[in-house]
């Protein structure tokens, strides 16, 4: 399978305004990564055209995946739909199977506010697989999805399949140690194993440990030999668990 | 007091694959908002110098504040200092007053990577007011925080001071009404209050209401009026609570 980058564009001033605390981030950081796509970008934006476009058209030109969060409403601040228009230089027109779609949900109580939200950029493709209510908006290489957590998330599951890549593989160590103790050692690993995603994480005021070193690769086998040799590297009792 | 707006700029690979969940921000935009200024922007980015250079001479170009959140520890993954600089086009030197703090410091144990925490951008600015340890370092318009929530909060905390700015002023209506039902008479409120920073949040599965609307400006006098008018727009039996 492909190896795939991603960007993730929420669209929100509640977020940027500290009224809300975006969640979407987060699970589409956990879910992607477990498909083994890379998370290469989050942006969080206002609800304004020019802003959304240059970043949609900015995260589409540079990663192979790229998916927006909110403002797909049928209000004035719902201005996401405009936004990756304007990044792709496309019209905004009324798409037939979207409109029907919302006709035949909102039965008798369809208004110009409903409506508003079958107008997607011209040329769009809609994505209907998975337990979806409304096909996911998508346009070249962009997946437009709403912010509410629970639709972000069931659209974001709908759309998995097509994501998928080879998965990373992942190793643990915790230490006593502090990051300033064990530095040079996590050089010298890197010296030998250039191409593992290494991390070091501190963290204040836990019992057991004091940083959580990540080793990663999508290579099951070099993972394994860069983490006993890493093993080898640092002082045996400032180890406290692997996993 | 000056108007000011802000973008934040989050360093960290373990946030991009969801090892963490990234509190910063969400701390960030409340405490700003408190403070009357805008932010504008929200960046994730990988711990890579050109991504955290080109995010970072971006920011600074467009908005009066930056912060930066994360990679400023002594491990080979700690490169926020090195992004900034390139950013601005400086030299990495060691400062001398960084090292004799941490020299302070670390008495006794003070290694190469102890030390790699006293090299930052020729020419920073060293800010100590406030409960913090060690200084928080200033170069142009970009302020560089660590990215452990206890400390990224403390040394925001000590800055707000110098980012105050004129508060803003905000309302709340809850109703019972779906957007599609209301989105006109949010159109019209904005028609005769153009300025009004309007916003509509619909949530599922809330006992009590189905969108919250906030009202927001500067100017104190201006929102009440809004306000006022928005309630003699909006339906009376669909408004379940104001704020």
């Amino acid at each position: 399978m492909p190896d795939r980058t991603c960007a993730l564009v929420v669209i929100g001033n509640e977020i940027l305004s500290g009224k809300v605390q975006d969640s979407n981030a987060y699970f589409a950081a956990r879910e992607l990564r477990k498909l083994g796509v890379s998370l290469q970008r989050v942006t969080v934006v206002p609800d304004e055209v020019p802003r959304i476009a240059e970043e949609v058209a900015y995260c589409s030109a540079h990663f192979d995946i790229v998916i927006t969060s909110g403002g797909v409403g049928p209000t004035h601040d719902d201005l996401t739909m405009e936004g990756v228009a304007a990044a792709f230089g496309r019209r905004i027109v009324v798409h037939p199977d979207l409109e029907r779609l919302i006709r035949n949900h909102f039965v008798g109580r369809v208004n110009a506010a409903g409506l508003k939200m079958a107008e997607v950029p011209e040329g769009v493709i809609l994505n209907d697989e998975g337990d979806i209510r409304f096909p996911t908006v998508q346009i070249e290489n962009v997946y437009v999805l709403p912010g509410i957590p629970q639709l972000f998330e069931a659209k974001l599951n709908a759309l998995k399949p097509r994501f998928a890549s080879d998965p990373y593989y992942l190793r643990t160590i915790y230490t006593s140690a502090t990051e300033g103790a064990i530095a040079e050692h996590l050089n010298a690993c890197l010296v030998k194993f250039p191409e593992l995603m290494l991390g070091s994480y501190p963290r204040i005021g836990h019992p057991d440990y004091r940083v959580k070193l990540t080793l990663e690769s999508k290579d099951a086998e070099y993972l394994d030999r860069a983490f006993h040799h890493l093993l080898t590297l640092l002082p045996q009792d400032m180890v406290v668990k692997i996993e």
